[in-house]
């Protein structure tokens, strides 16, 4: 054996110990590794005592509050995949050949594909979040990214909607889902965002969008007796839909439906939409949050006697985003204001008590061996900005919270503009195993709108409210 | 040095690395591993949006309802291993050599020497379950194993009771410490189990068995002033026993007393009986459950301001366990009939919010980095199986949490029928880490009853209810 | 490549091969290994099921009363490090020569340097945890240790006291911060500890001291308009301090302040300062208490609605050892005696529910991934032994507990008689992320006093009530 036969030896153990340490690495899960914080090391000899209170910490993500144009660094990266991988373009379900011209309807026609539809709930957040970091960037290419696709559904539905109507069970139309909705998925987060998008004067027609949409939201949606938004009603056939079992609740629905039907208050001038918008709120609330925890459970079955109390993180952002976009256009004079005011206090305390140390939220929110879920995070880091900026919340208490819970999302933008650690669409469930084994993706749409709103508010923030390091901490640095 | 001697060496650092690896893994805790739930992986190209709510999930338990055959498979293993370790058999305590005949009391007489001892109170609960996995499968290998074993004790208290009652201290007997029973330990699970199979019919003549056991415990055993069975009463000698302490509550004597005694109300028809058993579960609850937690602490010294809050899974079960079987024989129309559903609910719903994410429940109940404990996951299984099938708990709610800790159950069940993972026999203590360190054992004898109880029960639920998957989700199916 | 260079070679790769390990061994945090009871192992064939009851367990720490010899053994470590460490000398700032005499202020003179400033609270803590070695072991050693340095600051207030006094922005002086204080931490430990050495007769004039310290802590510090002490009050130049935020509380205040202000009732015989002391227990513990858990938040700020629920681990010691120090000197029939026994009993009540397997609390108390921290864990040690030692608590109940965690502190002092495994001075801060990455050291100087005060103390317990092991667990053991 000579020489190079004998390094090529050498090589290939060192390699074989590589890969085992890779294999034992790979098989830790990685909260394994990030649940339990290292003592911190000391290396070479102690500093004396009175250096130790001053001592640089190495935290794993920024421990101070991002410049705005930090911020939106990590917003045009977004921007960029999603313009890219969500055209806005018809083409022949055929040939896949564009369809440039709008002027009439085609039954070949097709949104052309790409990573998201343009017609999903998330994607209704999204739009939403795009108006948000335009105004608050002054960019204007994020609120174009929702003009354009607004504009195309507008013109769709004017195309499309008649022969739709006319024969809802067999008329063909790229974008069926809307102009036929089954489910608050199909038309509340969409609507939200139409409704938002007038009453900030973008020039597109909504007159027809929001009236197919806020009439199955405000009208059709199946209820409970007491009137609370529910699944699993009658088919339509005699039967019942198990959704997925009769008469229950998700908490998604809170914000699948509450915000449209607030915004219909506004947009109508009739308080009627209000006092419905308070009442799923406190109505929701009362079966499903649990005020010792201070979170909501994801599912609740009417008649059952106990719930599973599984607190869905993502669930749990809907609930409380739904609050604050209600507040948002609720009368300060409306009786049931404080209510609501009351309890969003009540979740965002309950939610501080379980953020974890780096920033963001668990899959189940009290289960800290569940993994750390982003679009929980970011929704949750809007919310409570957004209630900061507004005055519901302390900024001196909850500032801090949201500038690490948004740069430990910030965090999870790569490169490329994709949302990391996204839980997929979820299911209700009555065990624990199916919420810690649900899959994440990059391509789960649920993560864009949502940073796209906290990274928009938490400019908004920190352009209102001076934050910093004091005495090693990070925290409110204005008067009071 | 030539090729081989290289080859050799290169051998030795390979065979160092992987010593140093192993050593490493060894070190992780299990428990480590498994409790951080991976964040699913994505591999290869991510897939669309719209397929990522229906992808396929990896769960380390079946994720669907067990056959009934699928149970019995398990169960049967555990059948041949404990039939063939547990002989129903007298030797020569000298010699050794078989005493076929049971016609007069032999001094040199004992029971052969097996795994587990036939007059233990983890027998009386084994007993029990191979009664109830004879009904539920119609496999009569299963009743005849406590038929045997049964007819084998009662003839021997005909032959040796004369004896031991005669001098109590001296008198030698195969089965002396259920002929002159000294704690609850020694007649009260054995004693339901005859009161259980004497009411199914068993053809086993119990009169004198029931007499010792049933008086030991309804009358000679040590309570409170308020009558609340306790540990560590008088000596009999002008002294106290310390178990540990006196005036001690051990959580477990709500089941090795509390069934007996509403079995002894069936039996005799005399409802003192089931006043007892109602205000022995309610006064153990009233001192020893945390109403916060929905959990039971395990030990209690009556006279102390706080009482150390450790809550041990497996006596959680024998507590939860005690509740059906009161409830089972308590008339529905007892004033104390809705207290006891009411508790039993209350426990269950504690027990649920603690179940681990792959089923099991963790040695100290909230205490997550624990380990996980077969008997007490068992018996969980089947108190809640029994509950749903009677109806004091939803199935909707509690059927999937049962079958789910029953496959995890069932996985812990070696191809020898061996109960993996049971901690062994433990007293009561004041501190976290004797209950975390407690030694576990496939010789533990407390796994077996209980494995044997909840298959039992599971297939009696899954021929009641129906459970399946339904948007990925396991769930009830039938119709409400 | 003759045989030497390959044995080289391989044991480069050997080398490598460790330094990889050592490495993941390193990038594994200490708290991933701990934290998971591993489920015990069994090896060969298992045992009998007889025997199981009764396996030897190995702890990590000794599970058994350590001896008073053992207890003192670790003590003395700390003392003959902290003698040589912290010299009671002078020396010239210039030349860094010694200053022998004391008979005239000298400008140029400074405390020689060593690893701990004589005048910091923690020190104040150190001088009464060396007088309570010194009783309970009869070491003269200990108690002198306090005296000599004592005696020191006694003699440099008589010197320089008179020019701070005249011109306290300008004089120079040896122990500046403690002529002419500014925060409780300047003063309040001190004065604890001089107040203490002259009520047990200890030899050196303290008159002068106590007046400046005891002046400072009962007239001078800031309070809220309800005699709270608090942290940022006027700055007395027309601003308000920042600390860090305006009407701050921080627990640590507890301590700081309160044991000095009930001594001052023992030293005076004026019953205000009774009232005062029970007061700031009461109106600190009314807002920072969380009943729920049993455990203090570290920061409060007057005003806010939420306040950060971050559950600071020493500083609940310095709140648990306030109270022991405060009824060590209150009257039994004040009026607001009871008051602080109840709330004495409800955070020891908490902390007891969140000790950790082996014995010691984490850094943020209700956050098992923090990492466990000895300062704390020591000075709760003391609190609840002293508790048990004065009746406040049930030895039953917390003897165990209080020697277990006595074990466990005792294995941080090493070898040299360093304290390892505690957190650095630290503020408050809003966030987690925060309290879990302060770093550890052995030069935080607020390790060394708990320590002594927790030996001296279980000595004393130890003394006092007999505990061993029963039926596996460890528990008192003698009569009630």
């Amino acid at each position: 054996m000579n020489q190079s036969q004998n390094k090529q030896s050498n090589k290939t153990q060192i390699t074989l110990a590589a890969t085992l340490l890779a294999t034992l690495l790979a098989c830790l899960p990685p909260q394994a590794l990030a649940q339990a914080a290292p003592p911190p090391q000391e290396k070479g000899p102690a500093p004396k005592d009175a250096m130790l209170h001053a001592l640089a910490v190495q935290y794993p993500n920024p421990y101070r509050a991002m410049e705005a144009a930090e911020v939106k660094a990590v917003l045009d990266r977004v921007l960029a995949y999603l313009d890219a991988s969500t055209p806005a373009e018809l083409v022949s379900k055929s040939s896949g050949a564009p369809i440039g011209r709008l002027d009439q309807a085609d039954p070949d026609a097709v949104l052309k594909p790409g990573d998201f539809r343009l017609t999903s709930y998330e994607w209704g957040v999204t739009y939403a979040g795009m108006l948000a970091a335009g105004a608050a960037t002054g960019d204007r290419r994020y609120t174009d990214y929702t003009l354009r696709r607004h504009q195309l559904l507008s013109d769709l539905t004017r195309l499309y909607y008649p022969a739709v109507k006319a024969d809802p069970a067999n008329a063909q139309a790229p974008i069926k889902s809307f102009l036929n909705p089954h489910a608050l998925d199909d038309a509340g987060a969409l609507c939200m965002s139409f409704l938002k998008a007038q009453q900030a004067s973008v020039r597109v027609d909504y007159g027809q969008m929001i009236d197919i949409c806020a009439t199955f939201v405000t009208r059709q949606e199946y209820r409970l007796k007491d009137g609370t938004l529910a699944r699993g009603g009658p088919d339509g056939k005699g039967g019942v839909k198990m959704r997925p079992l009769p008469d229950t609740l998700w908490l998604d629905d809170m914000f699948m439906g509450v915000p449209t039907i607030a915004l219909m208050g506004k947009q109508t001038g009739n308080a009627k939409y209000y006092d419905d918008a308070v009442r799923q709120v406190l109505q929701f609330s009362q079966r499903m949050f649990n005020p010792k925890l201070g979170i909501f459970m994801h599912g609740y079955v009417e008649g059952m006697r106990d719930h599973p109390e599984l607190h869905w993180a993502r669930a749990n952002g809907w609930a409380i985003m739904a609050m604050v976009e209600v507040l948002e256009v609720l009368p300060t004079t409306h009786k049931g204001y404080q209510a609501v005011v009351r309890q969003l206090r009540a979740h965002a305390r309950g939610l501080a008590s379980f953020q974890d140390k780096d920033g963001l939220w668990h899959q189940l929110i009290d289960r800290p061996d569940s993994y750390l879920e982003t679009s929980a995070s970011a929704i949750y880091t809007y919310a409570i900005a957004r209630a900061v900026n507004r005055g519901y919340l302390d900024k001196e208490m909850y500032g801090p919270m949201a500038n690490l819970a948004w740069n430990a999302v910030a965090a999870k933008v790569n490169a490329k503009g994709e949302v990391e650690g996204t839980c997929v669409g979820t299911g209700m469930a009555f065990d624990p195993a199916f919420y810690y084994y649900r899959p994440v993706s990059v391509r789960a749409a649920h993560g864009y709108g949502p940073v796209l709103l906290a990274g928009a508010e938490i400019i908004e923030m920190n352009r209102k409210y001076k934050f910093g390091v004091n005495d090693s901490g990070f925290m409110y640095q204005g008067s009071r």
